[in-house]
């Protein structure tokens, strides 16, 4: 992952979607969140980040996507997955179409063993069983069972797609939490990773006010008083800073 | 909450949403339970239920919705969520546009703290891992990480809303089980949480004949037997009624 | 269960749906999965199988579709509880109408004691927690309180039937597992059974490769190396095949 | 069409389905509307109005549905048509699926020979143009030149069905204008034909108060003045009534 | 009128809501234009141009939404109806769901003789073929015979609402024309019609260009010779400017 | 048009849609007619026909999709429309995404003065009125004025896509007319051609014969007896073939 720091990695995996959202609507962005697509299985202990490896399906045409297909090692499904690099996130383009898969057990244990940091998808998965209990990071559409030949074509690999509704281009940076998906502009990452770790540490302070009863006037947003307050709670936790 | 008995508070919290919209059946309602609202984590050990204070949203501005605004304590959805009164479920009018959070870990749990009986919302609400864990009701049409300001616009309270296609008047009782959520307009409350008691206590005895082997004609619905056999059961299980 | 033999039923419940999916896109099946019908509460430890007996419904009509109908044992959906054979499932078509419930926790008690194999529904289910813990399996589209009255008239049993979009004829061959239902045509049930394992067990060798670090390409789909040395294998763990 | 008066049918000609439907309401039918289904060309000069000779289709299999299977007389779609009686319509159910065609140029035409009053299906219908300049009416989902046979596989007739998410019962009273179709139950159609016209002679005497400045208050629901001048206006044009 | 100018009104008028939209959109506002709203009949020879007096519906209930409601002339639809000042556009909130109607015959004509500008709604109309023919503008969902009681209950008017997922203030001016319904922040209104009038007439001399075989370079967005030939085109065209 | 003969091309101008997807079915295709799809304005007396020019559309980022970006001609949008060869279609793909345009008048009409054969997008275009008036062939979502930067970022042409759910290769030959859009895979389109110009000779024999009354038993499809006579009728009326 040479495009983002350890430190902004590190923030990423621990900042929700949520903060991410809101520091991109301080900068002009509404439209970064994925719709319809959900962590399968359970949450790991941090999120899943990393820069998207996009992978491009269209309609299938019956004549074209056939099993035997798959016995080509360039059909861009399979040489996708065989290309993302450690560390990043395969990212699929499926139209929305969950009435098939977009890939099941056997490639997304592949995904995983060539060291992808996850998988995304605006269409289903099949053996979701097996693949929510892989320890690996899949956000889809939903289970299907059917093969992703009887309405995916695999076509292109790491070109800007949509997925979600939303505008992904290789190497943007995707983070994705219980919530869902986010997609960060790859030029924005860096700087987006810091804020947001500076906004949890905040909302952490202002949610222990909340908690001992404090009304939302004046704690959140934080008036005066609270942003002294939070001052010296910082100085004190966190010195170094 | 004044306007029911205890007595009918703790019948409401012990039978279910499917019986309630079955005697709201006999009284000639066919449209009280709300569409695409479902409980966000686990259930608790007994129903959501309270008057509904309502909170409505309308479509979002792109040069009114700023982040600026919520230092605003008049802010409907701020001033909203300190002015539900304790025992009360908040109910957001989010023209079931999920595709944003109508609120975060921040404000429900101002809610807690504040007493309210529970949240519900048509819209997405963001942090949904925490909310799910703070053992607060909350139903909702799913998880969406960005903020509220994208699509939502908090314009005023209190006043009849429509919430996952139901009509919610102010202080109609919202009660929310495993199956969803269910409005009772406020003046049958009270005998609604009686009859609903009862229904539930027959079909308790139906489901152990069921259990032990009987076919439906003559046990769902009761038959004579059946109801003798249960009426002879209710007199020695509750002799005091 | 007298259409499939022991050892395909076997088959079938430990094969799971993609694989079937797949057997019958091989024979020119391409809609045969169910859509928006999802398993309710978890897995058993083996797939629901079993013959379909079909349950049709209509929409509701305000003056037919009232509480009383069920005093009468001849009402189609509860002579259709008391007709579908042991070992059957009951498959409803609710024209994919989730809005209310097409049967609640006594008529599916009901459906278990009298030993069908399962119930699938493209409508809602009422009393969604109960029947979750029934240990009898469940696919439907999801929780609705209301009773089945407000949207759904039962009106003819054992016809085929359209359900989640896909057609369903007495007798074909329902499976379902978690990524949800298959309908197998009745008169390919045996052959795919005993293809569909052939298959699993194929990629169950070829899944310990890929865990193993192979790539792909020459694994998946097997090359003329991995068809050998799954050969071998077979050979060695089931020698008596 | 023997069960209507010709005097109800001519009422129900040239009342509007907005009247029809206020009429049902007043006797508790709140869904006899087809939603989805809309007039295919222009209006006739009176409205489509006929009983209810009804088609099942069911989702396609594709061993089943080929082109081969019309070769049968048999084949209820073909059997259908040449089985309405003159005066009635075909009401076919789609399922709501306007992928495809649900009927063409040929089939309409003969349905049109033979005398039948109309069509509604809630599916698409194929060589739109065609159709609409037949002078025939059809009401229907849209167009769509897909052949029938890849997504309905036309199973039986004369059951009652769903169509545009309203139930019909054969011999249900099937009226249609440029609003679109109403199902009136067979044994009302009398009763509301006379009401409805009597309800429309009364909206023309409103109508033209209203064209002539008179406020909403008195006029529209009448008052008694209104009522008054309504009853004399009545008597003088329509001595005989 | 009071809050546009007459010129304002008349550039109103004679622009597409396209060029409005580009205009908001330079502005900052991505969403001004309702969805699933469309005239009904044909475009008049100008726009409907107004500002906003709303109408909100909320869902219907079953005991409170009966016909003998409107025998009161305080129900907030009727008394909208009359309210609705002169050259104002009548705009209704109904949630988008135009399974019944927002109003019909009598009530649209009553608007057109008070001197309404329109009328719009997110849900449908009744009576649909005399409403198109009144010569009066109106948007709408499409058209539904039920009357609104089965579905929506006015409840207030004038305040601030959504309609077809915009945003709508009571004052901000409406602009509808065969593309569909533009809504204008009231406080800009004045500038934009300024700025869309002078956008149109470089597009109008653009097309031209255009039309003769001019390429998209250089013309269309114009480079500075077409700048240029376009200044001088103005000032012979209209000189006085 | 390199690619079909002219006799093809003139076969294809004036056949039906609806024929061209039996002729498909025939050959195994069932998805190749655009869903969601329609003729803007009025047909034609010939269908559009043509080999495909895609654009490709991913969904719209603030910081990218701004108003100057028009100002540089390598847009893909404003390329494509400059590329697209004489006799082509051009085919965009907006992920049937109709909430704003996908082009307005000014593109169009280059793409008519450039002699493309048409332009088919499943997002909508603006400027509705002015686009159906052209007597230029425009198959669309409908109509929506918002400007394409709004939801649509043109980000490559000639690539294979999807459009109305339908695999898109460049070269494909695109046929529209008034039930919408068929896609014929290149390869094929010459024979397609040859057969459905036959099938619907034989359908207009059959047609005549059913308009005098002939049932659709022997006749449709025809039996030996009509098979016969429409031999005859065409050695008379087409001596030459």
């Amino acid at each position: 992952m040479d495009r983002l720091s350890d430190q902004a990695v590190n923030c990423l995996k621990y900042v929700s979607t949520a903060t991410l959202t809101t520091q991109l609507f301080r900068r002009g962005f509404r439209n970064v969140f994925m719709q319809g697509v959900a962590l399968l299985g359970k949450i790991e202990n941090a999120n899943m980040v990393g820069p998207a490896f996009t992978l491009r399906n269209i309609p299938a045409r019956e004549d074209l996507d056939v099993l035997e297909i798959f016995m080509d090692p360039e059909n861009p499904q399979r040489k996708g997955i065989e290309t993302v690099p450690p560390g990043h996130v395969l990212v699929q383009d499926c139209r929305g179409d969950k009435t098939a898969a977009s890939c099941g057990s056997i490639l997304t244990t592949r995904l995983k063993v060539r060291g992808a940091a996850g998988m995304v998808s605006d269409g289903a998965v099949r053996d979701s069983g097996v693949i929510a209990a892989l320890g690996f990071p899949v956000f889809c559409a939903g289970a299907s069972a059917p093969t992703n030949l009887i309405k995916h074509h695999s076509v292109d690999m790491n070109l800007p797609i949509g997925c979600g509704g939303v505008a992904v281009y290789p190497d943007d940076i995707i983070v994705g939490d219980i919530d869902g998906v986010v997609v960060i502009p790859g030029h924005l990452a860096e700087e987006i990773a810091t804020d947001a770790a500076e906004q949890e540490r905040m909302e952490d302070f202002i949610l222990q006010r909340i908690e001992a009863g404090a009304p939302l006037r004046g704690t959140y947003p934080p008036g005066d008083e609270t942003r002294n307050a939070y001052a010296a709670w910082k100085r004190q936790k966190f010195p170094s800073d």
